[in-house]
C-alpha cells in the first residue's frame, strides 16, 4: 500500500501530474497539469485488538501477502466512516471470526518507512468460537510460553505482545507508543 | 480535505473509474475501467501539541479556514516520512514559530464524520519566542481563566483543553481517547 509519488494522473479530470511545490505549501505534491488539483499522500492508520480468553491470546496465521504464512494479531486498515475501536472490531471479526468486548486502546506505532500509524486495542473473547475468514489460514489461543515470537508478522504485533505480558505481570495495562524504525 | 468518492480518474493511466466492491472486497471502492486499479480513500491523521509555559497554554488564531478566526492548539496533517510526534513538533513550529520539548501522547480522537483521527502530544515550550507561520493570525499564551471557549475552531481542541486542564488539577497526565460525534 505504500506507493509515495506514484500519481501520475489527475483523479479530477484525469490528465497528467506533475510532482512541484505549490505556492502555498513547502513540500512536493502531484499537481495536474491542466487543472492544478493537488494531490496529498498521507500515513495509513492500521487498527487491531488483542484478544484475550483464559490467560491466552488470539493470533492469525496470514493467508496474503506481505508475510503469508506468518502469525500476527488480528488488524487491518481503518475505512472512512468508522473509528479505530470500530476498525479494530471489524478486523477481528473479518480475520478471526472471534466475538469480543474491546478494552481500552493499548498501543500507538509509528512505522514511517512504510507511512504507517498501528493501533492495537485490549479486548477479552465474550465466545470461544473462531470462524477465519480467507485472508487467515488458521486462528488460535496462545500460551505466552507457546507465542511463536520467530513466525511473528510485523514488529508492531512483536512490541505490543511484549507490552501486553509485560503489563499482565506488573498487574496494570498502560497506553503505550512507540516508533518502529 | 473529506471527499470520498471523489475519484472520477485513474492515477496510473487517467481513465475513467467507476466505484464497484472488488471481487477479493467487501465495500466499494474506485476501480479503473481500462487497467483495474483499485484505488483506497482512507482517513487522515491531524497531529498537535498542547505547548505550556509558566502554567500557561499556547494557542493559535487560524489565518486559514476552516473556522478561520477562530483558536486553536497547534496541528495539522501528518505527512508521509514523518512520526506522529516529529508531525506534531513541525506543525508547532510552523503555525507558532514555537521551540518546544516533546511530551509524551495525551489525547486521540476520532472524527469519523470528516474522516479524520486527532492526535495531541504534551508539551513544554523550552523559549519564550514566538514567531506565527502564514496560517496563523497571531500566538498567545492563556491562563485557564483566560481560554477562550466560545471562539475555538474544533471540539478535538476543546476536548483536549478540558483534560489537559482537568489532569492538572490531579496532578496526573493520562493519555485519553474519546470519538466526536
Amino acid at each position: 500500500m505504500f506507493t509515495p509519488r506514484s500519481i501520475r494522473h489527475c483523479r479530477a479530470c484525469g490528465a497528467p501530474t506533475e510532482y512541484r511545490t505549490p505556492a502555498d505549501d513547502n513540500r512536493e505534491r502531484a499537481v495536474c497539469t491542466a487543472c492544478d488539483t493537488v494531490h496529498y499522500e498521507n500515513p495509513l492508520n492500521v487498527v487491531g485488538t488483542v484478544p484475550e480468553l483464559d490467560g491466552r491470546v488470539l493470533l492469525c496465521r496470514r493467508n496474503i501477502e506481505p508475510r503469508k504464512g506468518f502469525w500476527t494479531l488480528p488488524a487491518g486498515f481503518m475505512e472512512l466512516g468508522e473509528t479505530t475501536a470500530q476498525g479494530a472490531l471489524r478486523e477481528t471479526a473479518e480475520e478471526a471470526g472471534a466475538d469480543i468486548a474491546l478494552g481500552p486502546l493499548f498501543t500507538v506505532l509509528n512505522v514511517p518507512h512504510v507511512g504507517q500509524l498501528h493501533l492495537y486495542y485490549l479486548a477479552r473473547m465474550t465466545s470461544p468460537r473462531l470462524d477465519p475468514g480467507p485472508e487467515t489460514i488458521e486462528a488460535r489461543l496462545f500460551d505466552e510460553a507457546e507465542v511463536p515470537w520467530d513466525e511473528l508478522a510485523f514488529r508492531t504485533v512483536r512490541y505490543t505482545l511484549e507490552r501486553f505480558f509485560d503489563d499482565r505481570r506488573r498487574g496494570q495495562f498502560g497506553t503505550h507508543s512507540a516508533d518502529i524504525a
